[in-house]
């Protein structure tokens, strides 16, 4: 028998394979792949930049590059969030493994077993893995419309021992769909300066907004506070360009990225130079702008499908939010409903979702579901949603 | 303040940034990096092989890939396994971002701080860094020319607690440069069968070699002990490909695997399907042999120019290991005389190389330093050793 780690026994299998599984079996209309159309990747740009390349910076892109990343494309994606008015010079900048691997050299650095950390509910699944995988103990507060419960939030600070970290993802939130309001992200800023944690802000979608008004709200805390000590955050090329590049960043005060390259040398030594090498071509022949403006209304004209049908389709009783940007709607059902019931008829009959209680650090919770329309082929949103529909009323 | 978890204290700093810098300086002759040559990637077979792609293809790279990997590639890997007679329908295959991080996830999944790893002195840079990143404890057993000195290993395994973990580099060693012989390598399998203990077998450099008498001694514990039930086998595309295609593979047991996949859903989600695209098409197009017999001689040559130069120009008193493969040569001084200082006054006169303190577990020894004759120019090799040898006669 093998002896295995203590921290084992914490982590949690999360069902993204089986969700790939079922994903790709014919005849099912799945809403649960929270990832990018692959029509929609940009595929003709990077064919055009790969035959640009020139020699030397193609063997560049398959060498080793330094810990922290292939240093054009630090410079670049310096230069990026520069404009968005993040503070890059008083902050270092490490390209990870994606976004994940942010989190997770994050949580690696900071947390003992038993270590708390506060998150949403619903939080990101990767997220709770990474986590869990450090033993850590999560305290959730609830999201509603405009953001975390203040309440909820003040309340898990006063509980001890004391945080370590606090983790959201405040734009265009995978599942929740939502994004913070101007008064609520300015009340987490207020509670934040009398708090000793660390903060890491987690933007994946923040690019993918869909109105002028959306975009208002997407501005960081990261770039509102910008000489706070503590705050640290992470962007992702997964939506931006595509998950198989697997590139993120994070963006934080040079201590605590210090002990994170310390740790990624541990992990991965570097992230891919290649996909680098293709990322910093993107960004410095300014492909991203047009590109972003290209899938931007592609999503919206999804998402208006998606709550066109819920309207049509769902009974009362049941909610869902409505997104201003990102991949996803989050479904409530009325408190006893236990959404794994719905999934099963509902995969019977055609259609796939991820069930709440994934979403959930405490894993608890059930009566919720997420519905991604980023990935489904866009003729099948309403046949399917009507399938969930369907299998929703039949426990109402 | 910043409260890091107590597993950062046991971070070490791995040089290799540091390396990588004084690697570029401008007119430093340097044997440090242990990386492939740049000139000699296969950039026209890559190239070749993106212009064949299938825009399905290209989407499938764009978009994450399960956790073990791109399909595809899985099952090509195991076909290049399964040549070599390793059991790889008894066990499960994970693609990893690198080999390092198969060492990594077998450490994430079995050491609790302060459990006991065995590994050799010296041992894989990264590997030292991954048990740190742990709070492990490692024993290590010395090296002789014919693999490790068995009366340490039993002695490592008397002690205790048990150790849970045993990590062997058998074929052409970094840094040792050394391969197993026949016998010392039967020693080990016969040792390892009283053993309760996970072994993993790491073998980055074993299609380097340069005589077919190297080639017969590069058959892996794994392959030969086939029914064995807690063996594990990682190798890597660094050095059959690129080293920035970040891309390596474990091979293990299905009950350790299971949890490897589970820790690796936690660090990075999957490993670059961009480059596994790649990869899978290098393999299938049977452009990894023909590859490996240009680039064998090339290294061969390298080596030879290199032992020529240290047998005209060092000093009585010092050895060297006269390997058969891979791009190492380990430089024995007497015992008293430090690396360090040999180092300085070498880089002063414009040659740079790896003290063997970075090598080893323990960070203690350091008569001892590493020459890569991989990445330097190969007429840079007679100069830069020159110096090196009157650095060193400084010194005896």
């Amino acid at each position: 028998m093998v002896r295995f780690a203590n921290s084992v026994e914490s982590m949690r299998r999360s069902e993204i394979r089986d969700l790939m599984k079922s994903a790709s079996s014919p005849g099912l209309i799945t809403f649960a792949g929270g990832m990018p159309n692959n029509d929609l990747f940009p595929i003709a740009e990077i064919d055009e930049i790969y035959r640009g390349l020139s020699l030397k910076t193609k063997q560049e892109g398959f060498q080793y590059c330094p810990t922290p990343g292939y240093p054009p494309l630090i410079q670049s994606v310096k230069q990026y969030l520069r404009e968005k008015g993040f503070p890059v010079d008083t902050n270092e900048l490490i390209i990870t493994t994606g976004s994940l691997q942010a989190i997770y050299l994050l949580a690696k650095v900071l947390l003992n077993p038993g270590d708390r950390v506060v998150c949403e509910y619903p939080s990101f699944i990767g997220a709770i893995a990474a986590f869990n995988s450090f033993q850590a103990r999560m305290d959730t507060i609830s999201l509603d419309d405009d953001g975390p419960v203040m309440e909820e939030l003040e309340a898990a600070f006063r509980r001890t021992p004391a945080p370590k970290l606090l983790y959201l993802t405040p734009y265009f939130h995978n599942p929740a769909g939502i994004i913070y309001s101007q008064a609520r992200k300015k009340a987490v800023i207020e509670f934040l300066k009398d708090q000793d944690v660390v903060y890491l802000e987690d933007n994946p979608y923040g690019e993918i907004y869909f109105t002028e008004q959306a975009l208002e709200l997407t501005r960081p805390i990261k770039v509102i506070t910008a000489d706070a000590e503590k705050i640290c955050y992470t962007g992702s090329f997964s939506k931006i360009l595509g998950p198989g590049m697997r590139l993120g960043y994070l963006l934080a005060p040079p201590e605590i990225l210090a002990k994170c390259e310390l740790a990624k040398q541990s992990v991965d030594a570097c992230s891919a130079t290649f996909t680098q090498v293709l990322a910093h071509e993107f960004l410095v022949q300014n492909k991203l702008q047009a590109y972003l403006e290209f899938i931007r209304p592609i999503y919206a004209r999804r998402l208006k499908s998606m709550l066109h049908t819920l309207e049509q389709s769902m009974p009362s009783g049941v909610s869902w939010t409505k997104p201003a940007g990102g991949f996803y709607v989050w479904v409530k059902l009325p408190e006893h409903l236990d959404a794994t019931k719905v999934l099963k008829e509902s995969v019977q009959n055609g259609a796939v979702f991820v069930i709440g209680q994934t979403f959930d650090p405490e894993a608890r919770r059930n009566n919720c579901f997420r519905l991604a329309f980023s990935h489904v082929p866009e003729d099948k949103i309403e046949p399917g949603i009507e399938i969930i529909a369907r299998a929703v009323k039949k426990f109402m």
